[in-house]
């Protein structure tokens, strides 16, 4: 994969002109072209398979690396169909889990031996919030304040009994929070991720935010409420769901201490490709795991009926991983090699700037109400559009080759993943919303 | 997939031949051929990428099916990288784990809607285990004489407070019913599988039971240890890891309350390919996952924060399912197309009684002690042999194109997989082995 060269400056500084002029109609058009031409990752577009469909719900199901048909032909019929057996040595499956985490670790600002891959996002959420609990309770907290509990899971007389998580949550967070409290002896209480650090207090053991809204593409300040959350002695759970891989995230940076994520929205590792958590260094050694299978144990093959768990993020494996979904990512990876997470999301606010600017010069006003924050940092890389006739809308948008999606109750949604989507891509989304919405207008 | 043409009695009768005339030396070799040309089950083998290897390791990780990586291949290139997103519906990948889930019942002996694939088996024993606690309590039991709970995981006066768990068990589902027993409450208990009815009391919420131990090959009482179990208001948690695939299960005859099995081993369903869980009609409704992830939910698309669970099975998913290793598992088990499970079970006695018959002949008396039991009703699909130096001698087994496996501390382990191993490798196996033991003298 050759290596991509990126100015640290270029992308930005298309991103203030874009954003400085606005211009109706035709020319943008023009711009769009002008802004692809000056694109430092244009050329990692070829590392994908693409048709003439712009493309914006990466977000959902990142697209194939046009590598990775391949990689995974020889893991079926070389590693498995051939070694059989011996490959769980021989081709690194064993290992896969914590390898691959080492390979997403730079692009979610990890050190190595943070992050184990495996399982799915629901599952990892319920392994870190449980773990959390458990921790506030062990030690009265992170290390900043905490009061200390009762221990064990019962929730006996313990201070630490509350969890909260994030009001807006994508719903499985909240379903798996209520599992985690009830089995844990907490309550769970919603609260909006900014009311946090007002709603902390010495009965909160856990909170679970989303790093971005899945439904507005609003980012939260994973600094400013992991610190609250920390100070008030409580240990944060965030789900990276719509971060991963659009944006610096920076978690050993900001001292984060448990975190999942998903791999294949804007990771790009196919369908359903497993989850993956990330635990800080100086908290491994208390990780305790409610899903302690044999995969997390210090000496897998020694068979002992005494669990005794390994060593750092292995921790986090359960069971068998899932070779072809763990090593199709791990190919999918690669399209990664040479690109900085700093320049995708200097050309993610560039394209999510350009594609309002063009809904605004394109879409009658009042049609349409953008539901994203325009302020650059409280945006993940997605436009979610408000519009009363959202879903017959994005079904014409998909009709006519602009695939986005509709989260109702009234929101079109667009990801923009740098990687792979262009200006040009943003401009033709805006220009095909605004026939659409020509043609059919806006009924409750 | 052409049917095969199954008599219901010939493996049968050959099983008799072969056992009832044992016969020295060379004229085995002879026997072989002539069992393999009489076995109906032979052209499945064609079914398979097999080379010149003996492989029997099929009970840790089944061969390739010829037909997968043109159908893995078609799920990676045209859905995931053409369809994209729109795959979900068009591809069926939303379906796929229930789907999969009717297409393995009934090689276990369900009908269809009992039954869903997702997750690891370790997951899948947690949700099993801790449902299993749950209806207990619930209830007072399996419907027959339970003394009932007090309800809610916190186990507060619960007379239903201890899991028991096979104490040969494969690790993992030890290291889980302890996770599980420490969030609801209850204390674990070892006990060997054949004194469970002893052990069983009003305390005892849940039976976690092997079907067929890993480790010697030895067949549990299924249909009675179920029966024990419910009689005395619990639920049995079997795990089919080492059965699903191998033999008649009957799950839905002998009214097992739940079940975990894997789809990697007998299932071929290809490295780490997820696990499936049995959940009894009449039960599915009282199911309480601890994993109620967004897919279980009634309306997984409504996003809503109230989680009311989905009917059915469809209550034991949890997360996005993983779709490449589930779809390559949909493609594997069509080479189950026409082969019923009777025949299957019929050859693996055959298969094992002539490995026995085999090794008895060639390797010198008191060399390897066969710790699978020699009556049929008690043998799984695979033959143990105990024996001092078993590490080494399974070294040089493989280097000699014998694959089995080593099971610590000295069990030299053989699964026979009656689709596609046969009467000639099983003779093979044992002229090796008999070499290598020749060679390399047993020390401890």
């Amino acid at each position: 994969m050759s290596e991509i060269q990126v100015s640290e400056t270029s992308e930005a500084s298309e991103v203030s002109e874009a954003s400085e002029k606005p211009v109706p109609g035709d020319a943008l058009a023009g711009r769009a072209e002008k802004l692809d031409a000056a694109d430092a990752l244009a050329a990692v577009r070829e590392r994908f398979v693409l048709d003439d469909v712009v493309y914006l719900d990466g977000n959902s199901l990142g697209a194939l690396p046009a590598h990775v048909p391949d990689r995974v032909a020889d893991v079926v019929r070389r590693q498995w169909g051939e070694l059989r057996i011996r490959s769980w040595d021989e081709s690194g499956w064993w290992t896969a889990p914590e390898r691959i985490g080492d390979r997403i670790a730079p692009l979610v600002g990890a050190a190595p031996g943070r992050i184990v891959v495996g399982d799915s996002t629901s599952v990892n959420v319920f392994k870190a919030l449980v773990a959390a609990v458990r921790m506030a309770r062990e030690t009265g907290g992170s290390g900043q304040g905490g009061e200390g509990g009762g221990g064990g899971d019962g929730g006996e007389g313990s201070a630490r009994d509350e969890i909260l998580v994030d009001a807006t949550t994508f719903p499985t967070d909240g379903y798996i929070a209520r599992s985690a409290a009830r089995m844990t002896g907490c309550e769970v209480r919603p609260v909006a991720p900014a009311e946090v650090p007002g709603a902390l207090s010495g009965r909160t053991a856990a909170v679970l935010l989303n790093h971005v809204d899945y439904r507005t593409g609003r980012l939260h300040d994973l600094p400013s409420l992991t610190a609250a959350v920390h100070a008030a002695g409580a240990y944060a759970v965030w789900d990276l769901c719509h971060s991963a891989g659009a944006l610096p995230i920076g978690l050993d940076e900001h001292g984060v201490a448990l975190a999942v994520g998903c791999t294949y929205k804007y990771l790009n590792g196919g369908p359903g490709s497993p989850a993956f958590l990330y635990v800080r260094q100086d908290l491994q050694e208390r990780f305790d795991s409610p899903l302690p299978g044999w995969n997390s144990h210090a000496e897998p093959f020694g068979m002992r009926p005494e669990y005794e768990p390994a060593h750092g993020a292995l921790r986090g494996r359960v069971g068998t991983p899932d070779i072809l979904s763990l090593l199709a990512l791990e190919a999918s990876l690669e399209v990664w090699d040479g690109v900085p997470i700093e320049a995708v999301r200097a050309k993610s606010l560039a394209l999510t700037d350009f594609f309002l600017e063009c809904v605004a010069a394109y879409v009658p006003a009042g049609r349409v109400e953008c539901v994203t924050p325009a302020e650059h940092g409280l945006r993940g890389s997605q436009i979610a559009l408000r519009c009363p006739d959202a879903g017959p809308v994005m079904k014409r948008l998909i009709e006519r080759g602009v695939v986005g999606d509709f989260r109702r109750p009234d929101v079109l949604r667009f990801g923009f993943t740098p990687l792979y989507v262009g200006f040009g891509d943003a401009e033709r989304a805006a220009r095909v919303l605004a026939e659409v919405l020509a043609e059919a207008p806006g009924e409750e």
